[in-house]
């Protein structure tokens, strides 16, 4: 029987951008189906004590050249952000919202793209807003949808339960109980997904 | 031309020892020299403002996991010290001490398996002292050594020059001017060093 690997990520984070770009190739590799699971990275960080590691400035130069070495080694595109770190509520709220919808890749391919390949000031709603418009989506009714007390209910209860189960920063991968963090541990997501 | 892995560490950290256990075998692959550089992991972390990620108890949960995992690997034994973390400016100034002479191997061997393998308070001098007569030194010996200025100002410099070259935490390997930071880049390292 094929395994779930859940995926717990933030848009922000440009490790969660790494990870997302390898999940195409871990799915077929593994036959395991992948789970994204949204969450606030902000707010797990709020509730462990943890911070980014651009918090120490030595440990954020090198962060972002082993980043560059990962991201050469698989062949993709990740662009320092000039606005890093951004405030990521807005898009996690729409995240939460697209989950479980037809709309929900296409969404997540539009932020991290703008985020990481684009490297736009996704904290700026007009710049949102362009950015959703051109990745086919109607800017007012992904705002109404961000807006909506229920969705905003969703994102707590999402990182919450990330919390719960002992995230502390992002990404973090389940395969049944066993927790990897890191999109440098997707050898290790690959292993366990197998046996 | 074979090339030279600088390996920043500091014996009181658990990644430092498992990285340690690695290095004949890193040495044998590549055909590169070691070249162990001792430093005071709790002075990069007062002048670089990082900590150790046992500070943050989700994170230090995930962290003994992490490493069991990796033991596992590698094939080795890794017991969590129950009084970590363990304050070892004495320790490292051994190290120094020892740096460079034909006994400084069997010093380290002597000092990271009675941290994480026998669990042993290696912050009580008496404990220390009966750990160093076992490996063959004479405790009264070491400690007038650990007391010689020239010895505090050497494991002062180090500790310098490791912040100088951009370390934050240990283990830390460099092959040139490339710096690899964990025990979980040795891949990366190998690389570096076979390039």
């Amino acid at each position: 029987m094929s395994k779930t690997i859940e995926f717990y990520f933030d848009v922000g984070s440009p490790a969660s951008y790494l990870a997302w770009t390898q999940l195409t190739g871990l799915a077929k590799r593994t036959g395991a189906s992948i789970e994204l699971k949204p969450m606030l990275l902000g707010g797990v960080f709020m509730a462990t004590g943890n911070s980014s590691p651009a918090t120490v400035p030595a440990k954020g130069n090198y962060s972002r050249i082993d980043m560059q070495r990962y991201a050469k080694r698989y062949g993709v595109t990740l662009n320092q952000n000039p606005f890093f770190p951004i405030n990521t509520l807005q898009l996690m709220r729409g995240a939460v919202a697209y989950q479980g919808t037809a709309d929900f890749e296409r969404y997540l391919t539009t932020v991290f793209n703008a985020m990481w390949v684009d490297e736009l000031d996704m904290g700026q709603p007009d710049v949102v807003g362009k950015v959703l418009a051109k990745g086919g989506f109607d800017p007012a009714a992904v705002m109404a949808k961000v807006s909506d007390p229920a969705v905003k209910e969703q994102l707590k209860a999402a990182t919450e339960e990330a919390i719960g189960r002992g995230v502390f920063g992002a990404p973090t991968f389940f395969v049944g109980d066993e927790m990897f963090f890191g999109q440098d541990r997707i050898d290790w997501v690959e292993a366990a997904a197998k046996s």
